[in-house]
């Protein structure tokens, strides 16, 4: 019986069980450590009868995953004060003495659409969310990639037509990399009325578009990923995709040659499909990975 | 004893040895697969009076590296018409029945850089060449990144300020990508002179390292390496690299965390180590690798 925590800015989801179908699950306000945790243990022990092995978690960020680190399994600088510095691992131990999985939550949502989603026995994939922020993990080789800290995707420095697209950006880092153009807060921001109801013939989605297919031409370029699996509030819009694959071809240009990249393109970038389970699906599945490298 | 091949566009580089510190080396202009590879079989052949127990070959490209494919082990699409569709491996191996390991010539380099060179010990780095073209090997999880073909990282689309630089950029498939705007072509066209002639107060550097650092810090946020590796020709510039550490450093903004991003930003943007010998090193490398997988 494994327990998972998808720990996200505004909410925790919290499931217990053996099978990824039949699992407890409850949501939990994200409020402080203290009170947050103590619901989300109190969850995981009733529900567990004593027979937890492993405990799997997907956090918000920044996360410290550095092994040899002080600080590993901290969330580390996050504006969420109460949660700044907070030792996630620890407290988590403290309750349960049984090995822990620990990883972003975008990295637990591409695990998860590696078991049972949308990029099932796939090595090299990328998992994609577009909502309120851009995030992506990558899988390479089977694994999941951490490097020095881990990516961070949704910042990296596209194209910018100022002639085309006044808009300046929203992201307090950077401006207009690819999250301050393209997340939904950037298109409610620069067309006034929210993203979820921009309607199918509105300009918004071309540009969006064409924003969401150079960040995965980049990543083509760079990753050589075999699936690229779109997620989150903004790939809700069923008309996107389409766009996206097509100004994601036309991008190209040819240049990498593949099929997948040319007519099998719908077969290469496709919707998740766990949606909004991705994320506890995926801690679920570092639980057992926990449990499994224990094991060894 | 091993044999190593590194083919490059004008010319093959094959070494013949036991240890990497004393090879037999030799150089042969790249003709027709006709005659180089048999010159190339030949010194292999004599140099290594019967003993060879593997080859590695570092090729130019687009070569086919997916194991489950037809054209495995095939140069492919290369505009060098007498090297399109010629099978590498299945000719090597005509020659010598050993086990042959194969891969581009970046990813011998990066396979270089690694064992022996400026990498060594990381588990997950990037080797940057910026020379004729722009290329990019990728070592994540300790291995080299394959996925669906391999990598392109030159052809990654950055911001291109046409007011500050109208220089159109030379790629054919995509005029102003990263290789378009920065590779040596294109700081030539683009000056009236050859980089290697640009003086050090020339404005041309400043401009060459935006545009580095800009695909650097899109890798960063993408692959998180621990450390990136730039080697070829536009880089023997020793002005060049410092420039490239803090336009990156500026450009991430702090974004990502870690000390490697900031105060010790010159270990973590190096330049090569084994200067014009990390490919055939790296080839070198391959042989043993495919050596000891057989061996398994």
């Amino acid at each position: 019986m494994f327990g998972a925590i998808e720990a996200g800015g505004t909410k925790f989801v919290c499931a217990v069980g053996s099978d990824p179908a039949s699992l407890a699950v409850t949501q939990l306000p994200t409020t402080s450590p203290e009170i947050t945790m103590a619901d989300a243990v109190n969850f995981l022990r009733e529900h567990s009868h004593g027979k937890l092995q492993a405990v799997g978690i997907g956090s918000f960020g920044p996360v410290d995953l550095s092994k040899s680190s002080r600080t590993f399994g901290y969330i580390t600088s996050t504006p969420k004060i109460a949660w700044q510095n907070f030792n996630f691992i620890g407290t988590v131990h403290a309750a349960f003495d049984v090995p822990i999985g620990f990883d972003t939550d975008v990295n637990a949502a591409a695990l998860g659409e590696a078991r049972w989603g949308a990029a099932q026995a796939i090595s090299d994939f990328i998992y994609l969310t577009v909502g309120t922020g851009i995030g992506g993990g990558a899988i390479v080789n089977g694994r999941v990639l951490h490097g020095l800290v881990h990516p961070e995707m949704g910042h990296i420095r596209i194209p910018h037509d100022q002639v085309r697209d006044p808009y300046r950006g929203c992201c307090p880092f950077h401006g207009d990399c690819l999250e301050g153009l393209a997340c939904g807060p950037a298109m409610e921001e620069r067309w006034g009325i929210p993203a979820s109801t921009l309607p199918v013939d509105h300009p918004a989605w071309a540009l969006e578009a064409h924003y969401l297919a150079l960040g995965l031409a980049n990543w083509v370029c760079t990753l050589s990923p075999k699936r690229i699996v779109l997620g989150g509030g903004v790939m809700q819009q069923q008309w996107l995709i389409p766009l996206v694959r097509s100004e994601l071809v036309r991008l190209l240009n040819g240049y990498v040659q593949s099929i997948e990249l040319t007519e099998k393109v719908d077969e290469y970038v496709v919707p998740a499909k766990l949606a909004n389970r991705a994320g506890i699906l995926g801690a679920f599945a570092l639980a057992q990975q926990a449990y499994q490298d224990q094991q060894r």
